[in-house]
């Protein structure tokens, strides 16, 4: 018997996959049963694109516009989108041939022949059976806090949404408020951050660790990770806790000392990328949210249900220019070498990332009357796909509205594309002299 | 008889230079004799910075606060800033080995015996002579316009420094409102436009024109240069043109068609990186002034008067993420390859500056009662020296006028010195496995 093959390759078919849920989702949340007041087409797809793409960004209120069913939708689209870009990325990080163990390696070569529809399906359940697992646990945990506060099929419900949206990085909250009301609860805290850092870090990390156990051991990506996962992010809580604490509008209004800090932890972590929120965004300081759109930017681990150009791209092109200032020609990391080809693709990454973010800019400042920092944020928390927002989204512009669209799916999509277009080699053959040129 | 050598690298040599002008300037600026009104040390100091770094930003208004003999003190600031980079810049030009043509090689492999005294005296020599001529040829044509205005002596005056300021990129005018009053004025628009157009585009490709005379013939660096100026100037006045048209404060307001095309042509050169305005910046439209942010962080050409991380930085960047993503490896254009160094150098020059340019806006951000845009504006205008302004450094507190300040001297100067700064090889013989990192 014939093996079934996908006439596609790889980053069509999740192009494919993508605008075929995101219009369903448009379709469905458009239907009478979904809302409490009936929304417009624009609206729709927005959130449908939104919740798909894992950014969170809302034009209209979730819990007020929606009815459970429309919610449901929402929770589904992220759950299939944040399980899509996993399995997409894992494919490729296996099919670039990256060492993750070689007992694992054999389970994965069995799952996944090449792009057999057989391989992804087995990939996919894999995945599908981690994510569900890791949500069940956060949702016992969560159900504790929540279950007292509302009840018991609210506190479920609420723990069930939450837990997926949070893992997946999506943002999207059943509180107008986000999770403002929960700013000092270190269960809140913990298990919602636990579940968008596990998320974000990706799957081939975890999966190193389980393998593993020992840091000495892991993977260099691995290793680069998690070194620089916890010192982005106490770094960022440190900068938050000083430029907010006198701010009466954020920090400044709260009690404790432990509330600041769970606070200035909170905003730490989730700009890349989960995008939930328990300070008010608009009333961060200027500092502050300059600081932000730089987390935005960079995004989560590759791999993940993150957004952003990823963690490690930014770390590669930072080594690469301090390889350059100190005059040597490779860069050299935990005595291993960085292939010339991945600084090419992470200049190329960011350079695109930078591209479509310009020009939505420029856009947006010529269709919205709004601050430009708002445009700035609005723009990059989309291409990040973080979900936070100065206030801009509800209020933007019907084209504000599509290209902000068009960022949150270039900038899901993007990168990982970007990433799998491995430089093949299509050189001519005629070699022309090197000729040399000024720079700077 | 002995040469004598200095012992300093080149780039230190001209950091060293900058510094030492940059201190007699504060010291001279802030003499009795120099100012109308007493003037504070650090605003002596950013004056005497923003002349010698050919930026233009202006805390005092130049007619107002300083005398005649301020006034000279500042064009012989810019003269000798100006003349110092183009220097430094053709001598870097020369030592990479670049071919400018036998005939010229030869001149200056005479006149430039490494970094010896002599030779770099000889090297001036021959800039000064240049800049003078240019400067010399434009200050009658600007009589013509200017001594009908202003009677004799204060016609050549203006004549003179603004010929000055403007061949060396300075933009600093002795109009209050720099040239505003001269919007529509063809002479004005020309001659100052033509001398800031060919002091930024670099002597080594106004020395290739010379030469070679015909475009075929000239090298990969001028063709490049040819091309993308005069792209981007048209793009830019295209653009200008049509968002700035109904804006009843800047281009609304000029009563005729070739008035509106003139200010639209000199607003669309200006931001790269001469720094004179016909228009008044803070009244422009957000999305243009988004735009000029662009140019003013790309910048002139490398070998020029102007500033910013440089046209060719800008292209090489460009060309390196389109090789990547047709899937090649190497850069080639005009059927020449382009060097990997020269990818990594550009990477560098690009990152650097925007580090710099993070870092100003984060702490200004804390410092400046300012919207972010303006403080955007402002730290890119200097990092480019560029000198536009939307109004804010008259307002800075004296720590932004030190970061403004120190942001100007790392602008000039920091792109040129990593450009100088050549990958050598100082690799460890132990070649490292290499090892891949996932990216996006
Ligand atoms: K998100
Ligand atoms: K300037």
């Amino acid at each position: 018997m014939k093996k079934q093959y996908v006439n596609l390759n790889p980053s069509q078919l999740l192009i494919l996959i993508f605008t075929l849920c995101i219009i369903s989702g448009t379709i469905l949340l458009r239907l009478p049963i979904a809302t409490t007041n009936s929304i417009t087409w624009v609206d729709s797809f927005f959130t449908a694109t939104s919740a798909m793409t894992v950014t969170g960004l809302i034009v209209v209120d979730t819990p007020v516009a929606f009815t459970v069913f429309g919610e449901v939708v929402i929770a589904i689209l992220i759950q299939l989108g944040g399980l899509g870009i996993m399995s997409f990325a894992v494919m490729i990080y296996i099919m670039l041939g990256r060492r993750i163990g070689i007992k694992e390696r054999l389970v994965i070569k069995q799952a996944l022949n090449q792009t057999s529809i057989g391989g992804i399906i087995k990939l996919v359940r894999n995945l599908f059976f981690f994510s569900l697992t890791v949500e069940l646990i956060a949702m016992l945990f969560l159900s504790i806090k929540w279950i007292p506060d509302l009840g018991w099929i609210k506190g479920l419900y609420y723990s069930f949404f939450h837990a997926i949206s949070a893992f997946n990085n999506a943002g999207f909250s059943l509180w107008s408020d986000s999770l403002m009301g929960y700013v000092g609860d270190p269960i809140t805290n913990i298990i919602i951050s636990g579940l968008f850092i596990i998320g974000g870090i990706g799957f081939t990390v975890l999966s190193d660790l389980w393998h593993k156990k020992k840091f000495r051991k892991l993977s260099l990506h691995s290793k680069l990770m998690i070194v620089a996962t916890f010192a982005i992010n106490i770094t960022a809580m440190f900068i938050i806790f000083v430029l907010e604490y006198n701010n009466y509008n954020t920090l400044g209004s709260l009690s404790t000392l432990s509330d600041k800090l769970w606070a200035s932890y909170f905003q730490a972590v989730t700009p890349r990328t989960a995008g939930f929120n328990t300070l008010d965004i608009g009333s961060l300081e200027e500092p502050t949210l300059f600081f932000m759109l730089i987390l935005m930017f960079i995004g989560a681990g590759s791999g993940s249900t993150g957004g952003g150009i990823k963690l490690t791209t930014f770390i590669i092109i930072v080594l690469a220019v301090l390889t350059f200032l100190k005059g040597k020609r490779e860069i050299t990391i935990a005595e291993r070498t960085i292939s010339q080809t991945y600084i090419l693709r992470s200049l190329a990454i960011a350079s695109m990332g930078m591209f479509f973010i310009f020009t939505a800019i420029f856009i947006l400042s010529i269709t919205e009357k709004a601050p430009f920092l708002n445009v700035l944020f609005e723009v990059i928390s989309a291409f990040g796909t973080v979900g936070l927002s100065m206030g801009l989204t509800a209020e933007l512009s019907i084209i504000g509205k599509i290209i902000i669209t068009l960022i949150m799916f270039i900038g899901k999509l993007g990168p990982l594309t970007l990433a799998f277009s491995l430089a093949s080699s299509k050189d001519k053959k005629i070699k022309y002299p090197q000729e040399e040129i000024l720079t700077g």
